[in-house]
């Protein structure tokens, strides 16, 4: 394709929330101007994910076609190249990244290769997101399964399958009850919606593919500390560990802090669960990423965030935006961070946008605030918790706001239409029980 | 599960038309009588597989979930086990087969091991399919891409975008010529329909996406004889060639025997075609199997397929049936054998099933007898062509008939829903494109 001549290249790393919204942010404000800048998106996916619905797919609730959209049919006009690939250094003294791009199917059915290209930018936003956080638990990262990207999703939704496939061909009634049995480590929203949903894909599907396995499953879920979904209130956690507990028979373990996992299951301090899936869901961090430059940037410690401006942008260096959970951002308001969310990613991809133009023509920027539109987490069939405009709500209602809430911001309405028609048929035939 | 004492135990091998009918007929007949026999489904896939829409996978127009039906939520009753794995060996002499079982995802995250299994039958239902037939011409195998599974379908696919992404980088203009030159060997049915979608994939969304390279595509359609889809009649061959050609601008060439396959592309005798992408649809054989019998089974020579009685069953062993792609069936009125296609293969598969609870119950055999329904093409969006019952079909009418037959026959209503969305959708925004 030719190169623009005059044209500032904007490069946007990552296509989640953030990376999307902030090319859509540019494409809202340039599209009438569009020879002034090039834009790029480099993404280690060629499409975007809806992140928190993956323990959907993990569950056989809903099919990966139906939380991406592809990069390729985002608005095209804008997006003047598309680069799949991961992004191993950002270089801020000579303004160049480094994309290690995906292998590529060569012809004719030969195996792939990678080539590692150097791209320059003139304003970049960088949006990577986060990665699971392992706490340096010996252990943890080699024997759980964790939950941050598609692969992810389908490895648990298999090997869930395949415990079921081991255990039919067992008869020693502990190794059967061993092989079913699956720990979730931490009660953050992730663990707590993918411990509803497996219960009921326990339960109901995978019960009547394995009748004779009936009851024999047993899901643990543990929490660190003594509250589930900490963010929230004391109400939360009393009314998740209730509908986990009572109605979908999950254990839930508070202060079950883990100490170490081996190939036979987790250790909590001296006792030991045996276990043959553990599934990891006890944090994340900031994605690493390797920044060179002769002004050091500032890390948040715990999170590995990268502290940003209120404009989102470096304190040395105006040109550069760090966006979604990859930015460490203070709400001047109340002096805390703003939290690793969605709706937070997606306004801070927009504004970051907003600033390159504003950058460009010369007008004062703008700083990010936002005020939390609410909280909901879904727990299973019918089952969900919401805090929104100071109310709580729980029950039927709130499990339609779930789903109305999560179909109004899937993009595309080609996906929209298809997570409605997954989730409506839920209702009536079994999930899905393919492996992946 | 525990063992079922004193039942017979049918096994069926593969999980496709045949092999799912066979057991849906096993279930009609046996439900009442469940503990007469046991019944173990082995399969390469977890899956049953819609193949004659593969090609609609290829190009976007469906995804995987809409032609895969979960063989864990096939009527679970009568299913006493899946096993999922390669059949290697058939031994007819001891009664056994040898299943290479897939590799398993290990506890926590370790990588798989896979095992070999014996397995004792007392009736054998073989409908293990066919695969590609290269015809040992040179290359073929090494260098093209066939289209027989549901893998192969999302490497063409993924092989397609990639070669746009690829063209877009090249600024030479016969390099990208040749990087987006498609060259499909063989026409029939798959062949042509094929290349109607895969024209209308690269006409539209490839073209919306990559802007830049429109019109540079290419679509060659090598036909070794002087007729397509040769099984019927200069109808078909005249307005399938007029539809690719005149309307999809599809290249089409007869006579055009590929003598050899390189890197580089095609030879037709001394003639050289370069394309990166050559997709192999020539023709099938029936699956390789390594039978052992002191009896040697009759085999045809050109496709490879087991001959059998009108039954079903070899004439050595009235335990043993053969149906779908795998068997060479006389029919007897015409002195032909059946073809290898869908509804054949279902009849098939249920008689089968019939002949078993015959044998069983001492009653006579079954023969097989079943005249064609039908034929319908379908060439990209909207254009179809159709033989049924003696009327020659062609345009909407056709279109509207291929998309009700197929939803008809697709099994499980969630399924049918999810293809029938899909083919909405297509009608108003675009395919899909994302890699697989």
């Amino acid at each position: 394709m030719p190169a623009k001549t005059n044209a500032k290249r904007v490069v946007i790393l990552g296509s989640g929330f953030a990376g999307v919204y902030a090319y859509l942010g540019l494409h809202d404000r340039f599209h009438a101007r569009e020879r002034d800048i090039e834009v790029v998106l480099v993404s280690e996916f060629d499409y975007f994910l809806f992140l928190t619905l993956l323990q959907d797919v993990a569950t056989g609730d809903l099919l990966p076609a139906n939380i991406t959209y592809p990069v390729r049919t985002l608005p095209s006009c804008c997006l003047d190249r598309f680069i799949e690939g991961n992004i191993t250094k950002i270089n801020l003294d000579t303004g160049e990244i480094t994309i290690e791009e995906r292998e590529r199917l060569l012809p004719n059915g030969q195996s792939g290769e990678t080539k590692k290209t150097e791209l320059r930018y003139d304003y970049l936003i960088s949006a990577l997101g986060s990665e699971t956080n392992f706490f340096d638990i010996p252990g943890a990262n080699e024997f759980t399964y964790p939950l941050k990207n598609l692969e992810d999703a389908k490895r648990i939704k298999n090997r869930v399958i395949d415990s079921f496939e081991e255990a039919d061909e067992l008869t020693d009634e502990n190794e059967i009850r061993n092989t079913l049995r699956f720990i979730i480590v931490g009660g953050g929203p992730t663990g707590v919606e993918l411990a509803g949903e497996l219960a009921d894909y326990v339960n109901a599907e995978l019960t009547r593919a394995y009748p004779f396995l009936k009851g024999k499953a047993e899901i643990i879920l543990l929490e660190g500390g003594n509250r589930l979904v900490p963010q929230m209130d004391a109400w939360f956690d009393k009314k998740v560990c209730e509908i986990l507990s009572d109605k979908l028979g999950v254990h839930v373990r508070y202060d079950a802090k883990v100490s170490d996992v081996t190939q036979m299951g987790v250790r909590i301090g001296e006792e030991s669960i045996l276990s043959r899936t553990v599934i990891w869901a006890a944090g994340v961090k900031a994605r690493k990423v390797d920044f060179v430059s002769r002004e050091p940037l500032a890390f948040e410690k715990m999170s590995e965030r990268v502290k940003v401006n209120a404009h989102l942008s470096l304190p040395t260096h105006e040109n550069i935006f760090i966006v979604g959970d990859q930015a460490w951002i203070v709400d001047k308001e109340t002096g805390m961070p703003y939290p690793m969310r969605a709706q937070f990613a997606t306004r801070e991809g927009d504004l970051a946008a907003e600033n390159v133009y504003n950058h460009l023509y010369g007008q004062p920027s703008t700083e990010f605030e936002w005020k939390d539109l609410g909280f909901i987490i879904s727990l299973g069939k019918r089952g969900a918790l919401a805090h929104v405009m100071g109310m709580r709500i729980s029950g039927y209602p709130a499990w339609w706001l779930h789903r109305i809430a999560y179909l109004s911001k899937i993009i595309g309405i080609r996906t929209k239409m298809r997570t409605a028609l997954e989730w409506t048929l839920n209702a009536f035939t079994p999930r899905d029980v393919t492996r992946l």
